[in-house]
């Protein structure tokens, strides 16, 4: 096993609707072959407009219900981008995705937003945001990297956020460690270890939640391949917490 | 932000029960002040003797009826281990256990036990092995680190393990940013980051599953100071998931 770093991607500026954030990243620092770079969701969705005003909302009657003391538009908002309600105790309400996440506010959050009064929502398709940065990065630097987008999700029954992998491209999510034996023989038990979504936090480690560092490089990892988020989602028959 | 490094700790051997980990890791590579040594949980209980022979071990009714076509006397030991089960879908079982942690067979496993016909169970008190091994690096190096004991645990909704906190000496697991507002004014969202539980899983990525490397190093993180793994735990209170 080798060493890895987890690099700090700086000197990003605020990004806005139709930034083209290969460019900006390529701008930024040096890639090498077989880097991981992590994406701040926030950026991404930021780049790609997903950003909704709060004044242009008429809340719903469900959306009231939900809101408890906090503004019903940002409840009626969650509702807009959510498959499915999975638990709410108002005003907190963990939603199904479309993308088959489940997540805080269906991904829907105020902070870091660009301007007071408005929403930031998950991309639309986060694999395909995560391919767009790879293409670009190769074009523009000649190097072949894999890209996540990474957001900062809770867990039941343990405090505290951590980064997971939203969006995938040109790496492996999930490393198969099924039929692999230990040194007595048994099969692993822990057959399939989520990697993106330790990447995703490794990277948290040097983004941090406040300051301008929107990226982070892994290097020195061997999961270049292909891959999709899809892949990290729980297929419903095998979910006991549905 | 600075630059983190991950690095494997090679060369310990087979830890059998009674070995001082802290030697053991020692003696394997140099250590440096605020660095995060992270050890996984299987090395852990073993050098405490958390091994059970299967050949002596009864099971109970409820234990047969757990395990479907299993090993009855593995589901047993799991339900001695559990103060609570919190699903079960033969042989499945999802438990908490008395640290409050909730996982996959209350932490019990078969893979990497010492030989065919034992299991590995959680260490007693990780915060305890935890602090033990940090103060035996600090008496054989003079190095002021932080330690942590790692488990892989599933997650519902998301497919693959990772790697988080069980046990923790010497550094603060949460980094709590209530309060902290962003670049727009606004008190952030997801004010409480597990950084414990990215340690951990950034470790894992240089550890595996199956090579011999129970233990690795975070260097370049600012978060020494007072912690337990129970910080990591949610209150029953704010548990939407019990």
């Amino acid at each position: 096993m080798t060493e890895l770093r987890v690099i700090p991607v700086e000197g990003i500026p605020e990004v806005r609707e139709g930034d083209d954030l290969a460019a900006l990243l390529a701008r930024a620092t040096a890639f090498e072959d077989a880097d991981v770079v992590v994406v701040a969701q926030k950026v991404v969705s930021k780049a790609e407009g997903r950003v909704m005003r709060l004044d242009s909302v008429e809340p719903s009657e469900a959306a009231r219900e939900l809101a408890g003391d906090e503004d019903p538009r940002r409840l009626e908002v969650i509702l807009r981008e959510a498959a499915r309600i999975v638990r709410s105790r108002p005003p907190l309400v963990i939603a199904e995705t479309r993308h088959g996440f489940v997540c805080a506010s269906a991904g829907v959050d105020a902070s870091n937003a660009p301007e007071r009064g408005t929403l930031v929502l998950l991309p639309l398709d986060p694999d395909a945001s995560a391919t767009r940065i790879r293409l670009g990065l190769l074009e523009r630097t000649g190097r072949d990297v894999g890209v996540l987008v990474s957001d900062s999700f809770g867990r039941p029954w343990r405090q505290g956020t951590t980064d997971v992998a939203i969006g995938v491209a040109g790496l492996r999510p999930l490393l198969d460690l099924r039929g692999v034996r230990d040194a007595a023989g048994y099969e692993l038990h822990a057959t399939t270890i989520a990697v993106a979504d330790e990447i995703a936090g490794a990277a948290e480690l040097v983004m941090g939640k406040t300051s301008d560092v929107p990226a982070a490089i892994v290097r020195g990892l061997e999961v270049a391949g292909e891959g999709s988020a899809r892949e990290l989602v729980m297929p419903a028959e095998r979910d006991l917490f549905r």
